[in-house]
């Protein structure tokens, strides 16, 4: 035993230092790791593996709907970019810009996307002829960037990789109702596939994307009780089919610009499982989104038919679960109960020499560390139903804490009061405006996060200036 | 009637003006699109789907060899790119340069990945520590930039989608195995999966990867004679792990640096499908990589019931093959089977109000126009093995004509008329001077393709200067 290793290296407690003990479980979980270029991550096997199951479930989704997918060039000249005034403003201060190409200057920079609606207007401008073409439903899995000053892995780093959805429509309707269709499927994602309650709404005029009419939202809240934007979409409206000359011949024989959308998920969505579901032994992943789903840790390996039952055990379950066999033999079985609680495998499988005589093995479920003994011959059944509830008990023991933490407030004082003790999100009434608005983010730090679909009337006066309210609004403060 | 359109416009004759025949199926099959940006195209839903094909096949294959996907940063830092001499002094010259992020100039300019090798090896220097880590089987599925003087769409854009695997492993023989090991993956896809038979041999020294030891490659014929290389596989040594510091503590306690592999396949493979199967009629698709295996055209569907028997078949076959129905109103029939043609879906499902009333459809055949008349109920058996029986017609007869086009040089006379007067490949032996090939390829404008794995002994001596032959080379020109 003296040349095994025996534990895994500690990470911040959670709940003393939460930024660290994030950077610990993705640095220290294999999900990612910093790069020599500056802001910029490399997403190693496991957290790919993640990403990659995050992308199975949503392209499906997605192509029910008629989406197709498509590929963009990387650059945009800079003409393309300020054809859209309110999206040139947006984003050129955190672009990066190509000047040399092949040894020779550019006559044009270029820069390199930080989102794709330019390029999909003047591709439609010269597809587009007639309302019988439309809709046009496209997507694309690619990398973004933008130039961040604060970096975090997965949260806000200069490239991510994500989907951008670009969709143009015959009328204003249809493209609307698009847009919220798609926010559906967002929250399908983030709920059911991980386990991550949320709220649903539509952005403020002040925190919407740049060129939009209508930006739709699905907030979720980590571990500290921080808000993060999981997943947006908008109603673009024709702010860009009219300067990019996107224009079909209606019904009526007459030139109409078309109603457009765009929507996106990205790898932050993984920051989300990290930050939600964590604990102080590090990742916890929901069954359905993990790469392993369960375990197999023999014990006393090297004794009778240990390893050849875990071998045929491994056989077995592969055929309807993502299962691994850790037979190493230069660790402890310790050391590898904690590496695999570190990565948030849903299930362990342990048995040894006295298991295996009583036809038994133990399951050990990462989330609340029970145990059950099964026998053998039945574990395929077990291991089901125990994966499916995992799934769901993770799901409830995050909403459960999201209602813990959403309060209300119907004054100023209370919102600060709320926003710096609960964290969480905190509901107010609001009159609408911008000056309020802005009050709110100076004051608290916390910005809108929406305007949650589910509406409440919880008094008749803005929490800022005690106005007539309009709506109620959802604040929180954010990574 | 007269309301509808009634044909496809024409593209250029294959054998008359095989360049612009390319352009316009490239364009009227919808596959890809010029953009705005010089030498980047927009690559649309259909030729989107048959990358999707691609991709799907192959990553399977990858990760039953053990392979895992991992994402890479976009940008390479200049001091990263000039770590290893050869292979900046391949890919300087062409590469895309960044210079501002963030309206902040850079202290230090970056480019924007022409492959990853430098990235790669960075991160296993910083993960690798022991033999018991060995082998890393990593690879990204990405976009990748070269700037390139002469663009064509699929077949060399300034940027392109690829897939750029990169290994490290314990040994040189195991190394060289692996690459091997990848390069049968790539016969395989391009043999049986896109029906293109190929020349499977090694890079001279001349024509291989910047930074390589070895270069495998699969070589494929268009329908005009040019060689096209269509996937890559290279075994790099120590080239990199060397300047890198990519090493190990071997089994006898030592430190040792890794052996390295790495390998592609790119969007070019579209190209070569066009190239190795279209006709006068335009696209000509292999059904195991058709997006649309067969399309449902009623005849007369305005009449009787031929809708919505056509609907009935769509439903009941869609659970097997993919399938398009296609009911457009405003289009004749005539125009849509130019349109299928065009698009070279493998199979027409025709059927009107005559074939309803015996129960049976007609399946007309893409590859080489022959129909035969089934019963309704026995479609499902017959489309599977009309199918398979194209798809494999599809592979003999580009291996006919791959035959054809293989010749025999004894001389440098023979050598320059065959190239000229048959295209296609032609063997030589060859004395292994880089001084041979250099005269070769200036008389005849001819690279070396490969010396083929399967090496035939023509004569004794080189086809260029006389002495004494150390190999079989294949020569011919290319895209």
């Amino acid at each position: 035993m003296s040349n095994k290793k025996e534990f895994v290296k500690e990470i911040a407690n959670i709940d003393e230092d939460f930024t660290q003990w994030y950077t610990d479980v993705v640095l220290k979980a294999e999900l990612a790791d910093y790069t020599e270029v500056k802001g910029f991550v490399a997403i190693r096997p496991y957290g790919y593996a993640i990403w990659e199951k995050i992308q199975e479930y949503t392209d499906k989704k997605f192509k029910e709907h008629g989406v197709k997918n498509v590929s963009m060039p990387l650059l945009i000249p800079e003409n393309l970019l300020n054809k859209e005034k309110q999206h040139v403003e947006g984003f050129a201060p955190e672009v990066a810009w190509v000047t040399v190409g092949g040894e020779e200057k550019l006559e044009e920079r270029m820069c390199i996307r930080p989102t794709s609606e330019t390029l999909f207007s003047t591709m439609y401008s010269k597809w587009l002829n007639s309302w019988r073409d439309l809709p046009y439903l496209y997507n694309q899995w690619c990398s973004v960037l933008r130039w961040e000053k604060e970096t975090r892995p997965f949260l806000r780093s200069r490239e991510f990789l994500w989907q951008e959805g670009h969709t143009i429509h015959e009328t204003a309707e249809e493209a609307k109702q698009f847009t919220r269709d798609i926010l559906d499927i967002y929250v399908d994602v983030v709920e059911n596939l991980l386990a991550i309650p949320s709220i649903k709404g539509r952005k403020t005029e002040k925190e919407q994307f740049a060129g939009t009419e209508a930006t739709y939202t699905v907030e979720t809240l980590t571990h500290d009780g921080r808000a993060l934007q999981s997943g947006t979409s908008h109603y673009l409206g024709q702010n860009f089919t009219t300067p990019f000359d996107v224009k079909f011949q209606n019904r009526d024989g007459e030139q109409e610009y078309a109603y457009q959308t765009s929507w996106g998920i990205s790898t932050r969505l993984i920051g989300a499982v990290i930050m939600s579901h964590g604990d102080n032994r590090g990742l916890k992943l929901p069954p359905k989104v993990a790469p392993i789903q369960a375990v197999i840790v023999p014990i006393a390996q090297q004794k009778g038919n240990v390893l050849e039952v875990a071998e045929k055990l491994k056989e077995k379950l592969s055929k309807k679960f993502r299962i691994e066999l850790d037979k190493r033999d230069n660790y402890t079985v310790g050391y590898k109960f904690n590496e695999w609680e570190m990565k948030g495998v849903p299930v362990r499988i342990e048995f040894g020499p006295k298991e295996i005589e009583n036809g038994e093995v133990i399951l050990s479920r990462r989330d609340n560390f029970e145990k059950i003994t099964v026998k053998l011959e039945e574990i395929e059944e077990n291991l089901e139903k125990l994966l499916e509830d995992i799934q769901q008990s993770m799901y409830n023991s995050c909403k459960k804490r999201m209602e813990e933490k959403t309060t209300i407030a119907y004054n100023m004082e209370e919102l600060e009061r709320n926003l710096n003790e609960n964290q969480g999100f905190v509901k107010t009434m609001w009159c609408g405006s911008r000056e309020c608005e802005d009050k709110v983010k100076e004051r608290t730090g916390a910005p809108s996060r929406c305007m949650p679909f589910e509406q409440e009337h919880l008094s008749d006066t803005c929490v800022c200036c005690g106005k007539k309210a309009e709506k109620m609004v959802v604040w929180g403060k954010q990574y």
